[in-house]
């Protein structure tokens, strides 16, 4: 779903291959569609997720301007992160579990790329300082059961003093009832407010039910306390998005922050 | 659902009234979702209900062109059509069975409004002599079983010499197998190919399941065939849209078609 979305993106935007067009005629926009378990839809046009830096929201400059070292950009999509890191000679490297998605980082020229998870890539042997999660890509964090192996596969992948630059939203700022009552009935069946239950929707195309974690920077600090990690920092200058900061525990950044 | 998706369109195109944000932060484009029967979805912005002449396509000027005397704007939507011939001296009104999207129309200027089908209007003692289907509104002849009382409601609202103009598409051109196979799925169930069974959803928003008709010019002929009207011509130029001109059978216009 994910591959044919992106690639149809890709088309649409440079037209290279066969792009979506309405009655075989008129250029038709590429739109994502979220599907919540409670009902709510959503559609995104998809043309973001190749964004180049000029349209990019200034929480992700700052995040790419905080990277060093060899970096890992997790759910690259696109790789529009990856593509800009590349260019300023930072080793990167993109990773998703979408092989639809990585043709599309390979046709615009992102050369290293793996096809996984955090998980399964662990066991490749390759390490890393960065570790990115843009695009709401903290979301990955899933909620209570998923967040200490999906930190603990951050932590097998990290060199010593890594850090994980991850984009997150808080959600309790709304008053909108569609979302302060699908926060109150998460809580209800024992799950955080902002555990979205998603799907995502593409012509006929839908992924299965997966979990995505939009949580507050406090719900964050909870869920990292008693991981290899430590939050370090969390940038809310552009609020209600955020950008939190893991250190490796043990390395030279965390022993900064103890004599603080 | 159509209404709430119109008046978050009109206020992202115009500022007036609350507009949908990302995170309470971002604008967010407003994206109406058409569900097919089959699963497949579609998103398509809503901005276009509300686009001016200059962002019409060719056909849509044609239809406009050729208006005369009193006009039913059927299905009027945000008014786009309505707002047009009101600027130049039309005696227009628009008409559709969504309360809300009348409250855009007429924040928008639309003088004239009327809340119902082409049905409940005929009660109403108005009389027409140019009824506009455009916007794909062809589809709201539905099918065989529909049709007939579709445009018997028209002739009931019609003065002699009245013409219809109702844009379609023909869906027959593409090779494309998910539409192919739905063509093929409603003959099997005795519909006509294009014989779309649709829902829209907007947020938690949900029309029912309607039909709405995509068909062939031939189709078309077969459905007007029998009825009070005659197609009188099938303007083809931005095929696969095109735009049917019926005439009320046995007014003037009829009689010039019989000596051809």
């Amino acid at each position: 779903m994910y591959g044919e979305l992106l690639r149809d993106a890709f088309a649409t935007a440079t037209g290279i291959g066969p792009r979506p067009l309405a009655g075989g005629r008129l250029p038709r926009p590429v739109i994502e569609i979220i599907e919540r378990d409670d009902g709510l839809v959503h559609g995104a046009p998809a043309a973001h997720y190749l964004d180049g830096p000029e349209h990019w929201q200034p929480y992700d400059h700052r995040a790419v301007d905080r990277v060093r070292g060899a970096t890992l950009d997790v759910g690259t999509g696109a790789g529009r992160v990856a593509l800009l890191l590349q260019e300023r000679g930072v080793p990167v490297t993109g990773l998703d579990t979408s092989a639809g998605a990585l043709d599309v980082c390979r046709r615009r020229g992102v050369r290293d790329l793996v096809c996984g998870t955090v998980d399964t890539h662990a066991a490749d042997g390759r390490r890393y300082d960065t570790f990115l999660l843009l695009g709401n890509n903290l979301g990955l964090f899933e909620g209570r059961e998923r967040a200490p192996a999906f930190l603990a596969a951050l932590a097998a992948l990290a060199r010593p003093g890594a850090q994980v630059i991850a984009q997150g939203t808080n959600p309790y700022g709304t008053r909108d009832p569609l979302h302060t009552g699908y926060h109150e009935l998460n809580r209800r069946r024992g799950r955080l407010g902002g555990q979205l239950r998603l799907r995502l929707r593409y012509r006929d195309l839908a992924t299965g039910w997966f979990d995505y974690l939009v949580c507050s920077p406090d719900e964050l600090a909870e869920l990292v306390r008693g991981s290899a990690w430590e939050l370090s920092d969390v940038d809310v200058a552009d609020a209600p998005y955020y950008l939190a900061t893991l250190r490796l525990a043990g390395g030279p950044a965390a022993a900064v922050a103890d004599t603080r």
